[in-house]
């Protein structure tokens, strides 16, 4: 029987700091030097409006892929049970643009491998992929802590650190 | 530490029997006579019309209270871990709508506390109040069946049958 493997969206699958910083720091350009300057920095202190900016109309809709995601999956899909399972109900009305996206992005995903939770510690599974400390915490089986700029100083020896997509496929 | 019960929406929290006959059968009255001669029968073949009913707007927004589930559930809230789980990602599109009925329903249930998932078989919990079988029959927990027309002659000793709101109330 395969591994489950519970996998992320939102800094993940999603690249949600590029459309954060797109809408709060009002540039298209030098995100990459923004992100770095963001190093260590938590979410809600990096955004000041995080709530109010994913909430607006189409922010999970039009969140720009994570390099190298799709093709990551695609084979995480074959060689594990994957499970896509992403916080969502705390921001009410975004849950079927989430799935809507989903199904854009990664068609070989079904529905069955859906879950749109609260809190992530009911779900069970082998193998999580998180940028979220909170998430991973919680979890006990193998742990993956997927590098972004609010995690980038964080040193868990609890957790396993993937950088990006290529390494996730090399370690996984 | 409270146990963690799993409750179902749709034909639990939701009577979903009583909008289908609504629609498919187009009458408003002798509802309960339908539901009697539904019994045994399968939703899919009750209702041939299935995914094209519950997949129109308005649907799972507008879907009638069962009898007794407010009380109960507030009961059930207060006592045990509850974690609403309801099997929504089949249908595409019904995700806000199920989170807005919650909310305008049972506002004492957090955004924390809901699940919206494809199968239930990778949520835990100690306890689970479902009206299908196939749910059931993966849960390691206790098991309650709550009574809908489509169980109604199913006889499983792994499962307790309730048969109302009232009787959840008594038992659990």
């Amino acid at each position: 029987m395969k591994k489950r493997i519970l996998v992320d969206m939102d800094g993940v699958l999603a690249d949600i700091y590029k459309s954060l910083i797109r809408i709060e720091y009002g540039v298209s350009e030098g995100i990459g030097e923004i992100e770095n300057k963001l190093k260590g920095v938590a979410e809600r202190e990096a955004f000041p409006c995080l709530r109010e900016t994913v909430s607006s109309p189409g922010f999970f809709r039009n969140a720009p892929l994570m390099e190298g995601s799709v093709e990551g999956l695609r084979y995480l899909n074959e060689k594990y049970d994957v499970l896509i399972v992403s916080s969502a109900t705390e921001f009410p009305g975004c849950l079927d643009d989430k799935q809507a996206w989903l199904q854009e992005h990664f068609p070989f995903i079904g529905w069955e491998q859906m879950v749109f939770c609260g809190k992530k510690n009911s779900v069970q599974g082998d193998i999580m992929l998180d940028d979220h400390p909170k998430n991973l915490s919680y979890f006990n089986g193998k742990r993956y802590m997927f590098t972004q700029p609010h995690n980038a100083l964080i040193e868990d020896e609890g957790f396993e650190r993937v950088n990006n997509w290529k390494k996730v496929v090399q370690v996984l």
